[in-house]
């Protein structure tokens, strides 16, 4: 028993959200791009350096998570930074930098387009669009990288509703893109001294009733700490996460942003094999 | 990269606990009572139902948990409930049903006590008292129920942070009672609408850097739907936990409290059967 | 509009206080103690230190909230603080001393009483008991410091809803205590970087519609900062606050505790100068 | 005394914004558009439906509200909705049924710009280019906002730290544009059963400290509750607010958004006499 035991019960009646909604699709959805499959028998794991800093840098990350099993390669080419002042991502030449790097490597690129005016651009290199948490909200932009026909990864508003979060993919089936991702991403609460933000794991098991689409969990910002990552990487995936997200970087301290919470290629590799050992007795293969 | 990346870099000077830091016992502090051993090799679960409601409805219960494979029993004698009009607990009566169900089953009792006046009383008969989430900044009562000598269990503030807590288990050490778990159980954030609390699992690897006391999860109270607390409970195995406290009921929906949240007998021996296979990949046993 | 302009309405199907609902009282209750009346035609201030620290410290700021208006002076004997090294209050003593400032001014006295075993001694001194805001839910607490029959003045815990504040406030009605008054102080938010607390005035308002019980409000610890308290005590009387109170010391800067959210007894000269000039143009006097 | 007394005070070394930080103008600045200044002896009034719905809905409000003393008209074109199935705002018709306003009126306009793509067609038409609270961290939007050169009003984001918030009012002061509006509209907290948001009036005083710019105050959407907009309102400016912005609507019942927050020409009439009354004791006209 606990403080919220005689709260109104609100019960729904009805879920606001149609197309998301898990009756659609009882046994969930899978999302396929390229030859890679959200939502299925894998864990698929997206890994890769908070923004992209330079070739070398770039490359050297692509290499090694691609050697320890990631997928897909994350790297910002466009940063939302709280000031203006810090560094705001590389913008078009890390674009190019991360078509090179899946042209090496055959990894997918997922990297987050932040304006309307870039999501033509942004999806001309992009295999998946990353929406991020401050712009959950940000509906027109939603409806433009719908329109682009590629599949989205929609990070939850950091002070979002989970209902709020399937209404936003809601906007982005509505416009015909069936292919969303839903990323679990941390929020805010009243408790920011040993995490940057809450990981809310509930949201995993909670969104498997809600609704069809692929969850996907980043522990890297859920956390905002590198020693944390590998742990919660796998109560992540004891949860019944599709995916993970991981910031990882080949010189965490030299990293121009979120250094702090990027793991090294090294500990990426070790936490690939945690994982697979892991995974079965789960029920999914790692990869 | 996300909304807090520029945040004040707020570095503590020195942590503001002594006795509860982890520099004191830096590979972590066991806690027996009986032949329980809590921050072990196991993982120990604890279970029963909320309220203690009936004799036949404990023993039953009791019964069943220790079936399959729980070490302690819990129930409540006392319960703090929101409105002056619910059902309060049973009291006294409650706390002999426990013995009776103790010497029945061999399972150690864990009680909550939520006011200095009844300490005395509780200890007598719990092998473990519990402070409840509302209580853990109820200084004089922490001191009080300390002086016991029994173990206590002391969930964390639905409201409190991480070093309030800490600070909390401070003032039981500091009174020199040294068996102390702690037990996260959800905390309140903005959304509430699918679960009753956000079960903070980032808690359990920060508390295993900050201090040497054993951490128990309670995903009952963290989800506050049976539905879920399976799944949470895998997911605070694999973040580290030392044990869970898991609301079991052998009739939930009859339960006078917190039904909605207790998983029946039969859930919950499925529940074991799947952390037993689980915990070895995780380098823990479970019982 | 914005963000949960769609969130569900959940209207409650009846209000689960009953003694407390403002139906049982459609004009307001006051609540008079000695000379002084709450809810009725005057703000009433409440003002001192938050703790009784010496002789000379408690009559000193004493005679000055006097000479400046005040009508109930403050003063903790009991200090619940975080960690168990901090100063913890002077017990017994201060609760003389604060018999001894009454006698004196003429001041009524309010002051904490934080655990059951420590009510009877308090209600030997206090003309109105103080329940602290960790022990709002202290539902054993709250009973016997209803049996003294004495005033409660019953603070808001920092993260209790407004309904659980209310349901508080039932368990003293239902154990035959009519005068409770009800103090907001500043709830816990994801913001606590320029202020300690985020103070909610919305609660006076919306109070002033579920209850018929007096509203007081604490700029103190509602802001943490002795130079925002006269703006935000200013704001609280235009939203509708029956009452005040107030940390005031005649030497913050050398304060035992909260020193920083204390004004000097010239700071709350000014004050009360200020809010009696604005009073008539609420329709309330000051006093 | 208090819940946080021990926290860790995180005195910043220096403040993060520049152009926005309060040395930089220590007296304040003002914020001319048309005849209507910001910041200096007047409140300035802002009032208007949630979204312009008809030519009739328009401009029988605007009358009322110029007649009622307001000095710009607010109105949504471009509706940010939690649902991709509300009514998402008329665009550009809505935006020549307010510049017919304006011209009949003599109203300055302010109307939210929620996307990059818009930016250039609703700066054709409003005064003050208002970024709403799910915007303020669409920091390319706020550039692009910033670079039409009209006066911005940027909302606090719902769940934004004033320190965010001034680093979004900083993007815009380093594009060149000087003339930025702040204006508190209320927070997302643990509470939202009685109101929508928690209004948070402690921004006020610390926002006047903090930096130049003037501070507005939405006391609509800070409670979500006509019923509480007068008196929010009244405690707004006791605060210090410079201004305000209310929604005002000729049929609240009818209205297509928000109309529960929505208040009456009438009770606005009525509000307006108030402030006016109360304003020269807090030291400020009303207009």
């Amino acid at each position: 028993m606990g403080p919220t035991v005689d709260a109104p019960s609100c019960a729904l009646p009805s879920r606001p959200y149609r197309l998301a909604d898990r009756a659609v699709s009882p046994s969930g959805t899978t999302v396929t791009v390229g030859d890679v499959t959200f939502g299925g028998s894998h864990v698929v794991v997206m890994a890769g350096p908070c923004a992209v800093e330079s070739r070398d840098q770039l490359l050297q990350t692509a290499r090694a998570v691609r050697a320890a099993g990631a997928r897909v390669l994350r790297g910002g080419a466009f940063k939302p930074r709280t000031s203006p002042y810090d560094f705001q991502g590389l913008g078009r030449d890390a674009l190019e930098l991360l078509a090179e790097a899946r042209a090496e490597t055959g990894l997918l690129i997922v990297t987050e387009v932040m304006d309307s005016l870039d999501v033509e651009l942004v999806a001309r290199y992009a295999d998946i669009l990353q929406i991020g948490s401050r712009n959950m909200s940000a509906y027109r932009l939603l409806e433009r990288a719908a329109g682009t026909g590629k599949p989205i990864l929609l990070k939850r508003g950091f002070q979002s509703t989970i209902r709020e979060w399937l209404l936003s993919a809601e906007y982005i089936l509505a416009h015909g893109n069936s292919r969303v991702l839903l990323c679990e991403r941390g929020i805010r609460t009243f408790d920011a001294e040993f995490t940057r933000n809450t990981l809310d794991l509930n949201a995993v098991p909670v969104l498997k009733q809600e609704t069809h689409l692929p969850v996907i969990v980043d522990p890297s910002h859920g956390t905002g700490r590198a020693d944390l990552v590998p742990t919660m990487a796998r109560a992540a995936v004891a949860a019944g996460a599709d995916g993970l997200l991981i910031e990882v970087h080949c010189d965490p301290a030299s990293a121009l942003c979120d250094g702090k919470q990027s793991i090294s290629t090294e500990a990426f590799g070790s936490l690939m094999g945690e994982l697979r050992r892991l995974g079965p007795f789960l029920g999914r293969a790692v990869a």
